[in-house]
């Protein structure tokens, strides 16, 4: 079911959606507050508070001009809003140094978000359990997105070894893929893609750093 | 020197402006045109073109209404707005398996990112080199940021090290850390503290799955 308000959010709104509804969460448990302004978000994040209220506006009518929101039921709306109660499996391809991290990363299971296979093609690495998760032969690849549910795939491969597991994740009908390889991956339709580039965090600290 | 314009400048416009001057290049690379409207670039990112006009005004006049903008112009303001030419020194703090995967990340020396240094408490690793970095002992923290001029210390310690890591960094006077660690670290004044949390990725491919 497609959410009728939800249909041209930006990736940086839902990107503000997140970060309010862990804001909330801290200041929920750090403050007891029960209630809460536009402004306090905005100050707390160094955000313009027009532009909370507008990336607020999206998840319902909730708050009352001045009054300001209940803390619990503007985290509630917003985790429904995000599908943050739904669980999600996924895989990772290329079990290298950032696929192994990512296997033993931490926070992920917090938010509802379930490593359930690796991939590889050493046969030294196949068969291994790390954290617990096997490692798998990548011709297994279909079968085991199949047979355990996989609905996104976490590419860490090296680049030139990207594309064509792209292209293999999307055959095996996964709904979304991120990929961390450096290549700039996109399909047309399905399945979405999220391509990170570690490089970004380093050029907002420098531009911040000689601004 | 501090520019008028970029003092209210949010973390999602310096995203924004990267992200522009990534696809201006990609598309000079391969399309070879000379001039673009803001709306091209808007539809190429699906943002929308006021808001690309409105991140376009932080670096100055450049374009005239209706007249687009000349590619490489834009691209030499981008990139000289954003401190792309800048040289920046950077630590790794905890050579575990996401720590390995930084020091040997491809993309970032395209970026003028360079890694000079790994730290580790482990004498196992403490002197080995990865990728041509030698690993330090986290004892010589605060000589090494110093003779080495390092600017930006990356924060991949396990949880329960992190905030004293970040101490030691900000008393060795470096100008800004990026923290993987699954906790918040925030200063009042500097330095400058980015927190990466790399569940944000697939929380956003979740929503976009369900909406």
């Amino acid at each position: 079911m497609k959410k009728a308000t939800s249909s041209k959010i930006s990736n940086f709104s839902i990107e503000r959606l997140l970060l309010y509804s862990r804001t909330l969460s801290d200041i929920k448990r750090n403050q007891k507050v029960t209630k809460i302004l536009s402004t306090d978000i905005a100050s707390f994040l160094n955000i313009d508070s027009t532009q909370v209220r507008k990336d607020l506006s999206y998840i319902g009518k909730l708050g009352k001009r001045g009054l300001g929101y209940f803390v619990d039921s503007l985290l509630n709306a917003l985790n429904s809003f995000l599908y943050r109660d739904k669980k999600i499996n996924t895989a990772i391809l290329g079990i290298g140094k950032l696929g192994s991290a990512l296997l033993g990363y931490q926070p992920f299971q917090k938010y509802n978000i379930h490593i359930v296979a690796g991939f590889d093609v050493n046969p030294n690495k196949i068969g291994n359990r790390l954290n617990n998760i096997i490692i798998y032969p990548v011709d297994e690849l279909e079968y085991i997105i199949k047979a355990k549910n996989i609905q996104i795939g976490v590419i860490t491969t090296p680049e030139s070894a990207a594309f064509g597991i792209a292209e293999r994740l999307k055959n095996a009908g996964v709904k979304a893929i991120i990929n961390f390889a450096p290549v700039f991956i996109s399909f047309a339709d399905k399945p979405i893609v999220e391509n990170i580039d570690l490089s970004y965090f380093f050029e907002i600290a420098r531009y911040k750093i000689f601004r």
